[in-house]
């Protein structure tokens, strides 16, 4: 394998440019020629191609978004569109792939390899709902700015003896709402991995209340609802105000942290090395701090494992 | 005047703590007692109020929220309130006031003032919409965790190659929305000083798309409208898609900004100065980079000045 | 076990009060009392010790530094000392006690246990450098707080195109040198754990220079040698300039990140379950991923393990 | 005036970027062609000069350093090179110049302006040590850098309940440390403009010792002397630890604060107009919370004014 490409599908995460980076220069340093494809799967179809460069991936590392851009693609979903895009790959003489985004993402890929082009997968979705992996690129930046903002909230609940019911990114994984709650020592986390009944939340807000403290935060994953509606329901049946921020895209950007920066180099290094040892399909994970890859298509069948402990310790930590 | 208090009341804005520690280090210094006085002026009906020595300010200078609390109080707002409060002042031996706060805030500090007992108002808040002074203590701090969120907004709205539509604080004066505008070169800056059409609105988005631009941000002060019924709007009138963010609470929340800090530094200890030189009734102000002091009621019936030199250098900026 | 204590001891480290706050109220959540003890060992002989209720914990977990203060004590290295200790415990009525800390610290706990009073660690400092455990409390927030810092320096290195020599902490690991250099991009990473003469050096930084590279920046652990020698060495050997900055105490300091907070969270807990299960001599740790503990003894005979691989990825992702 | 051109010179400072963007959009709003000459006077020299676009100065408003570069250049201060120079911008057509740096670049622009060449300069350093402006581009970043290094220390310092002396830059102006030192509470500010004795400086510290302080910051321009030097002194004077912290170049980068954005936007603009209403030699400046001009000539023989208010209400507030 002399030439391979690489793309950044479905929603940015920090981290993604950290991760082209590692790819274009351990392909670099093993002698391959790296392309970059501009905005995913469309970029493949309409040839939207260049050559990466080791200084083209230079001072790309701290930045967030992607410099590869990212768009949905229909015309790819289908027949027609992927056989378009193969043609584009051979105009290139580009013989492997790198996906980096989300699970929709590496459907595509597998599509492609299926058609008998390898193609590897990065995890890179702030969610961290991918199967097979503990962590997803991102996931780690995603969190520090969301218990930056919760920080902040605090002071000012404090300050007012307020309830803030804050809503964070997360439709069918609560691992973001899960780990800031821990992190930030919420009185409730709702989640769709576990159904909380509104009376054990309002019985949680009044322990707080009754033990003078001072901030009271229930943070809820997007899957579980929206923050506002679950106000409606407290208030209804309590009595009792609560204010509501939805901490919206401002968790999908931002510098990477020292984490992600170090986890796109490890899981770009190790997509390269397989491509080139001749693997595909498969995707890159860390799992028990060692960079391991997985057959995608068993993964789609999986669900991301949900870590019961760290909610049961929230709990506790909250009493 | 050997004793005197200090209250926060409003909104709480970042800055207060160093506002608060101001006036107790400087009245020390003078050889002065300094109570503070609890949740605003509920705590002065209620008798909340302690003794505070120079340590008991030690280590607030960089907090956020304010260590006095703060909250609403129907009950001052009656003749009877208000003579429980200067009861309650007289058993404490407090002679004069420091009232942190919005402009709200400061018509108690009239009424104490009117009924013999002085008062000095310190403007904290972070919608800089008091009039007389140029910046209010919390405005900048604000103004830098909004451009900070904006930034990061950034960085996926240049990937996905997206209009965002932000809201921000600001119900009557638009300032917060106009510098972070005009700091993070938004598109347009919807503010309730100033109408702008939707065609207008719409008319800078398509300028911004043709010329290439990745990311096209639209900032609306609160006052204006919520963001989601323009983001509707726009799509109604040029079948554009754009995302919404509103930054709420986060806003109000956060270590106080350099410039803040020593803001409060200022405008805390010219408070102790005028109230023990006898003045009272009056607000501190920064004016041409100058701390100076209005007499509060004059302040009332005025509006904070609108800055249409940065509206119109906005809208140059962001051709 | 009905009463347990806790201390911090050595280095402070972020993360160190969110792991206080998880022995607490695990503890409290189980029924014992917990006591706090001030100023590490000094603490336990002064008897500067409190009672420590589920509030006294809150509002600490985004706290940098330590609420229980840190010290030096060579009279608890001393027979004579560690007996008062004792003492001071039964006075107390406490059974077993959680020693926050560095390996040092550690030794302090082995003592107590062999004494026949049952103690456990929890590893807090920001170096990574205690064996048995993938991550100590307190290195993912040092490694952002320097990555955030070497961010800055890159601006100011890019616009002057100079090459900057950056001090880290690390006396006898280089693990913080090596994870910021891997997420920085850093031309050179010198540890203690590896010799890199000065040809190789400075001929990566003539590569950099060569291919056009604005910044280059050489990053050292304090183990290896003072920056500014080998600056010195630098100019000597190739007549280079290179700017100096020592990231020192600032790096100790500031609040958890999220993947601290929780690591505190699970430390925490773990910690107590064991003490309260009949445990005792052991240290907790993280090992992929996994909330362990070993024995402290076998610990101290080895070194933390250097991590080769990440050691190449960095030289081969800074070509 | 058809066409004009900026550059930035001298050491880079967080806005820079944001000035030029400012410069250029001004100009193209108003008809102006705008060339960037790269690398300061030296690429007046070497030609390195490019025309600039609307959206080459897109996203750059919150990047800190300066996408122009900025280089020493000792051919520009002889007559032969000033000649070339004036060749160079002549064959681009380039009839003015902005140039942003400190007031040793500002000669460079004199010296063009009295060649016939018209020439406005735009304050930009750290340090703000140019008469003639309240504030300098890149101060208030600056300054926010420090104190989050300052609020950093004061964790450790607090923990272990020890002395720093952190010296941040400014040779031959204490702002930096002036503004840092009221903003963090620190308990002595040394700076080039005032004396402050060894006695004085152990004397505040010992003060704070007694009254329990936890954490006791000296703060120190570049321009005194040495923070090691320092901490000798104390030591030998009153045997008294402390440690040292040098906050080198990160100070200089990162992105610039909310306030220098619209400082920088405010800037460019006024230095625009200026340059096409036919003025020259004049350096933009912010007095009195007013954009304005001076004669650079002028201001050269003058120094910045020192805030003794502020030094002396720093020394009521760490009582």
């Amino acid at each position: 394998m002399k030439k391979i490409g690489v793309l950044t599908s479905g929603g940015d995460a920090p981290g993604m440019n950290a991760a082209v980076r590692a790819v274009v220069r351990s392909a670099i340093y093993r002698g391959v020629e790296v392309y970059g494809i501009y905005h995913g799967y469309k970029g493949l179809i309409t040839g939207n191609i260049k050559k990466l460069e080791v200084s083209d991936v230079g001072d790309i590392v701290q930045r967030g978004g992607t410099i590869l851009y990212t768009a949905r693609c229909e015309e790819f979903k289908t027949e027609e569109g992927r056989a378009i895009a193969i043609e584009q790959l051979k105009k290139f003489g580009i013989e492997g792939l790198v996906v980096i985004g989300g699970d929709g993402s590496f459907m595509g890929g597998v599509k492609l390899t299926q058609l008998g082009f390898p193609t590897i997968g990065i995890p890179g979705t702030i969610d961290n709902d991918i199967p097979g992996t503990d962590f997803t690129l991102g996931f780690d930046t995603a969190l520090n700015t969301i218990i930056d903002a919760i920080d902040k909230i605090r002071d000012t609940a404090t300050s007012h003896e307020r309830r803030f019911i804050i809503e964070v990114m997360g439709r069918g994984c609560g691992d973001l709402a899960l780990w800031a709650g821990l992190a930030d020592g919420a009185e409730s986390i709702l989640i769709p991995e576990k159904k909380e009944d509104l009376d054990s939340i309002v019985e949680r807000l009044n322990r707080g209340l009754e033990r003078g403290k001072k901030h009271n935060i229930i943070i809820v994953a997007e899957g579980v609802g929206h923050a506002d509606e679950i106000a409606k329901a407290v208030k209804a049946r309590a009595n009792m105000d609560t204010r509501v921020t939805v901490l919206g895209h401002v968790v999908r950007g931002g510098s990477p942290s020292a984490f992600d920066r170090v986890l796109a180099a490890r899981m770009g290094n190790k997509a390269v090395e397989l491509l080139l040892g001749g693997d595909k399909g498969k995707m890159i994970a860390i799992q028990n701090n060692k960079i391991v890859a997985h057959d995608i298509l068993d993964l789609l069948t999986k669900k991301h494992e949900f870590n019961e402990n760290l909610y049961q310790l929230a709990k506790v930590l909250s009493i």
